[in-house]
């Protein structure tokens, strides 16, 4: 008998209904036979609503307050979860993160977790108990403050809790299928992935796959924790996050999808003098405004001027002030004038199997040529080619990459891509 | 510089604008030099929603899991009054009752304080900063299990937390002006009590006058902590409740107030054979079917039959319960009928003065029957007389003992009644 570990985010929990429909595939993996824990988010809307009640006291609450405050979500859904299981006839313990043994470092609103001592759960399970616990939130291991872990804190808190506990699986309920080899509702033709492994699926998600988080994918990883990423709305198999057995890699695809993003802006500085200690001066100016820099392309320097152009991508989010910070060394270092765009996207294809096949990026780019998309920047790594394109194009060179690599889903498998919209 | 606890109920946070002026309030009492402590209520309704949530997952839910539902409510109006302070540039940290040292035993639902342990809130007050404590909530001594305290829980947590600080004052803010000689909704003339001694204000609670909760009123005679009740609408000053100086018993008023309370049934068992151990069998299966008797009054028997009756008060809630258990002795002990009355009225007439004033109840009694209202049942205390009438006569009967012990205020001094219709 082996712990399973669970996760249900807050679409799946938005109201009195999908909280029992939850809680009876809770208890179906329970008789089942599998000792089980789940990591909750808040319901549906409710943490949206915590925030605008914050909102109506106070334009800027403090962090750890604001924490306080969020808390709160999973702890009503934990608590319905567990009422639930117990109308079915099993018997639940509800814990909050703290409860738990989710230890944080003290960084509010986006807290890492540093250690996860699981001794009540452990204790719940050999009670027999199912166990629920609050996901998104631990307790500081210096100042036993109340934490949460920001984006995609749920899936971390599951993934965690079941490297803690030893488990044999993480499944992580979402309202979609799996992991598809595009994003269903630009490629209607993507075909779910059986299996990904967890560099493919690191890159999948630094590259705006929203099916799950970054962090989730390295906890993961370092402890070897298979993720089944699977829909609550049906009992089909999803999509196993996990490394390849040994021989397998023979019969890996070449590429595993392709991923979009259009959160990202792009600036470009023009006119930087091409001399020692000019282009450090510029990234130390971002990197002093904590801004987190995507891909960065330099040009090479005309000959004539001895001046180069740099240009690189950002969240959007981060663009003020990041021309605010270069704006401030323009007269310093002579730059000849900044651009700021935040009409692009960018689009990465991603694959183990490209490591042992030239010719990808040629076929990468041929195919987005073909579909009449101009590429403004190219990145690459080992197992990812990404391009950056004009935001109005993402979904067409997507649809011509997606074709291009045979990846699109044969007649018979074409999924209906449906859910509550999350 | 000492140490003032202020406890807000749920009516005095019942949006973000009364949240904002709360916390205003709170800031005076600092400004004004003292280290604040503040135990607070849930938001609004917001109790009332969550137990709606619960209710529709759950007909049964586990009372474990109904208070880590339940506590959110708090956790959401602590951190949200904390943010207001802070939004006013104080520093302000929020406790939940398990952090702020609240220890309780393990009754889920109605969990009682053994001990307050506030090492946090001390380390926060030497900090400077203000201190907002959830209210209605701690954590069991043995099982370290989230519990609420059950009805008059936050103001219970308030004394509790005054006590455990050696808080000069324990202010508890409401929505009327403090504690009145009569239910100012009755009587129009009923008069703002200046002070009240703990034993006057334990029979008015015990009573009906729903202003203070029995067990914070215990709780504050035990450790003597000064009880101020005001409103959170005005600056007026309130209703001390303390013990009375040295020497002023003299000048007490021979009466504190009149009390009513509609929530009681009667039952009479007619016919009980008046011999040892018969009226004992009655109160004993009452005892076991856990129902709390409030007056009881046995007549003297008929000679000719040795046949009496016995009446006694208690909750409607438990009436029904009450019936089936006396309903299961009929046949063993031979009783003739029982009678069920709930339409039925207490009115208490409270003061510490009756005690050295002989002819307090013949006042009472025919105040009352002048006011054309029949007089079911009468019990008393060393500073209390209690009677039964129809529930339909309270109000007349409240008003003409009001009058007849000169209860009613001045021309100038009345009050109008207000608030936000807690």
């Amino acid at each position: 008998m082996g712990i399973v570990v669970q996760k249900y985010g807050g679409s799946s929990l938005a109201d009195a209904a999908s909280i029992k429909r939850v809680a009876r595939r809770i208890t179906e993996a329970k008789k089942a036979g599998n000792d089980v824990v789940v990591a909750v988010s808040a319901m549906g809307d409710s943490t949206d609503e915590l925030l605008e009640l914050a909102e109506g006291v106070s334009p800027l609450p403090p962090a750890r307050e604001l924490d306080m405050l969020l808390t709160a979500g999973e702890r009503i859904s934990m608590a319905l979860v567990a009422m639930a299981i117990s109308d079915l006839g099993f018997t639940a313990r509800s814990f909050t993160g703290s409860q738990a043994g989710v230890i944080t470092d003290s960084v509010h609103g986006k807290a890492k977790i540093i250690d996860v001592t699981p001794g009540r759960i452990r204790d719940a399970i050999a009670d027999g108990h199912i166990v629920i616990v609050a996901g998104f939130q631990g307790v500081s291991q210096d100042t036993k403050e109340i934490t949460t872990l920001g984006r995609g804190g749920t899936d971390t808190t599951a993934v965690a809790l079941a490297a803690a506990l030893g488990a044999d699986v993480c499944e992580i309920y979402t309202d979609v299928d799996g992991v598809f080899t595009a994003d269903p509702r630009i490629v209607r033709s993507a075909r779910k992935l059986d299996r990904v492994s967890y560099e493919e699926m690191l890159e999948l998600a630094a590259c705006g796959a929203k099916i799950l988080h970054l962090r989730c994918v390295e906890y993961a990883r370092r402890y070897t924790i298979p993720i089944h990423v699977r829909s609550s709305f049906s009992h089909k198999e999803g999509t196993w996050v996990m490394d390849p057995a040994e021989g397998d890699t023979m019969e890996q695809a070449i590429i595993a999808g392709i991923a979009h993003d259009r959160s990202e802006a792009k600036i470009t500085v023009v006119g930087v003098p091409d001399k020692v200690g000019y282009a450090a001066r510029i990234f130390e100016a971002l990197a002093a405004a904590q801004i987190n820099l995507d891909m960065i392309v330099q040009n090479i320097s005309a000959a004539a001027t001895s001046l180069t152009d740099i240009s690189f991508t950002l969240p959007r989010t981060d663009g003020a002030t990041a021309m605010k910070a270069l704006d401030a060394l323009k007269d310093e270092i002579g730059l000849a004038s900044l651009m700021y765009d935040d009409k692009i996207g960018k689009i990465s294809l991603i694959g183990a199997g490209m490591r042992s096949h030239p010719g990808i990026s040629a076929k990468f780019f041929s195919a987005i040529a073909a579909a009449g998309v101009n590429i403004e920047m190219i990145s690459t790594s080992e197992i990812r080619i990404s391009v950056v394109v004009d935001e109005a194009q993402v979904d067409a060179a997507v649809a011509a990459a997606h074709t291009a690599f045979d990846l699109d889903a044969d007649e018979g498998e074409a999924v209906v891509y449906g859910g509550s919209g999350r």
